[in-house]
């Protein structure tokens, strides 16, 4: 987000209306989650406090803060007008009585209102009750393919982010950040610790698997003290001006076995594949298949249990997503994540992720810290 | 939760059994919040990949929760059996089967199922879909009031975290921490490094307000460099054992006005008066007014835009709300914020707040950090 520019919320908003228009939706209610910041450049604080745009087909949208909250609103006078409520206030009255005003109910259909798809299911069945004759969807279906493709300001946010958790993977690699006797928690709260310090404004997690640990794909540090000869799974994402990183590298504290050897190397040899297969115009789904196949032609498919990527910016999940059934072609200006694994129970688990973007001349990854399978010693 | 015994999840699934009686909710479904930690031990990610409790009437709760997770769950099989789905299927769709499967239907009534207040959208509008034929309502209002009542381990844990809150905040005010020159956000990353260090397993939060910035509640720290002679609040909290801290000061860079040297005296009295006011069989509201009532009677009223507090636990936010309307009394155990401020807008702000407990000898507050006005030179 260059300060002299800014995201073009303007255009947004147009794109917006334009993609509510094909698919009938009336208004677009945003709260939790990246619909909201990327329409408006607010992010909403998850809180029993309620915090709504409400966005109709035509006039200008407003956001519902607590008065608490508003002095924190950059105005945006061309995107949206702020209508605080007082402690003593009902938001959801307010928001209903907005819907209300907006929307024109037409013989022979019901309105249509699209939620943010993280917005609280509190807030979703007092809605419900007070707006008893829509119809409801998730805001995404709207906003999902639009932010999706990331224009050039935000690619570059998001190398920024990479090349700030690339440090923090070299670190790893070259042993700089200790691993052999310390605990998975104590190199856990080290690598947030470092997202921080290289740039990020947040640290949104830190996994760090040792041993048999590894081979839990979203293992939650313990206090296991991490030995000699064993894989580590170090998978870290943070914020960084908005925008999110992910990545992940699997180091070995000492020689590791030559099965564990063989299992890294295939998965390495996977991730080439589905960068490789990241092409404009490709259907996602072929990328999961190019990392898959590779596991599962050497014999390891069973134990790659999950997709092989997802889409990333605002938030570190986001569409598209690299997974079978998923037909969507991918676009210039995608970004998402390649991560293939394989998770032994009982034994041990390698995964290794980049982020990457389709570009006309092919996939550039943002991550760039080394691939092959490097033994620390401290 | 000491590691001999653990918390009780055995009796607080008949305790919730008997409420979901009285409450006539047919299932619970529990997901992201509080309510799935307390009954089961196991805490939700915040994913689009759904977990969820199903707890019927009776019979064991099962968890659903993705397959690449479930090597995280610690099997508790008094309380839930687990059932883990590949990326292939479709959790909605066996949430679904297992409420079918569970409810009777009986004649004259609709199955009300309660759905974790903070589920998100995507899920309940999916579920409704599949379940046409029910009522939904929030799981609060089965767990909420069990969940306010905290026992002896809980209280334990809640004054640990408080304490670990407090030595962060005695470092702001022996002027440890720097705060003259420096940046809002570089102080506010302080203080998540040092409730991190002081024992909290994450920092939730770290409001740094200075200046005019001060004047609002819930400012987001900026690049603002803090002057000499202005107030800074700082509100911060972190989760320490699974259990939350939140407090806040405001200290002064230097001689403050006299100006703000009486809001600061008002809001420390009203701080004051809203503990004492917290004693069992108490209307929750009371507080509120005792502590709305100093700062009234001072001239303030207005610039007192908030509730004076809330109840905090597993979660920062959760009942009991010292809020006028909420009449709702005092009991053992029940643990909250009482936390008055002033904001002048353009001008400065100043907020106080403990976290206390109601105890049968009268209040408890478990900050103890000084409550004078203190001004630090660095």
């Amino acid at each position: 987000m260059s300060p002299q520019t800014g995201p073009p919320f303007g255009a947004r908003l147009e794109q917006a209306r334009r993609a509510m228009s094909v698919a009938g939706t009336d208004v677009l209610l945003l709260s939790l989650g990246a619909d909201l910041p990327w329409l408006s450049g607010y992010e909403a604080m998850p809180l029993e406090r309620l915090t709504m745009l409400v966005v109709p087909a035509a006039g200008t949208p407003v956001l519902v803060v607590p008065q608490l909250e508003a002095p924190r609103v950059m105005a945006r006078p061309d995107v949206f007008t702020v209508r605080p409520w007082a402690e003593s206030e009902d938001p959801v009255g307010l928001v209903a009585t907005l819907v209300g005003g907006a929307v024109t109910t037409r013989a022979g259909r019901r309105p249509v209102l699209g939620v943010s798809d993280r917005t609280w299911a509190t807030f979703v069945l007092r809605l419900q009750s007070l707006l008893p004759g829509f119809d409801w969807e998730v805001s995404s279906q709207v906003c999902a393919p639009l932010r999706a493709v990331k224009d050039d300001e935000e690619v570059a946010t998001l190398a920024r982010a990479a090349a700030a958790a690339d440090r923090v993977a070299v670190a790893l690699l070259s042993g700089e950040i200790a691993l052999i006797g310390r605990t998975e928690r104590e190199v856990s709260a080290e690598v947030r610790r470092r997202l921080l310090a290289e740039g990020h404004e947040r640290a949104n997690f830190s996994i760090v698997a040792s041993g048999p640990n590894s081979a839990s794909p979203h293992h939650e540090p313990t206090g296991r003290v991490i030995g000699r000869g064993e894989p580590v799974v170090c998978d870290f994402g943070g914020t960084l001006d908005g925008y999110c990183s992910d990545m992940t590298r699997t180091v070995v504290t000492g020689e590791p076995s030559a099965e564990l050897r063989r299992v890294y190397e295939t998965v390495a040899e996977a991730q080439r594949a589905g960068v490789a297969a990241a092409t404009v115009g490709t259907a996602c789904q072929e990328v999961d298949r190019a990392a898959r196949r590779v596991i599962e032609e050497a014999g390891y498919g069973r134990y790659f249990v999950h997709r092989t990527g997802h889409g990333i910016g605002l938030e570190e999940h986001e569409g598209p997503y690299m997974v079978e059934g998923n037909t969507e072609v991918l676009r210039t200006g995608h970004a998402f994540s390649v991560e293939p694994g394989i998770y032994v129970p009982g034994e041990h688990g390698v995964r290794i992720e980049d982020i990457v973007v389709a570009c006309e001349d092919g996939p550039r990854a943002l991550n760039v810290a080394d691939h092959s399978l490097v033994v620390v010693e401290a």
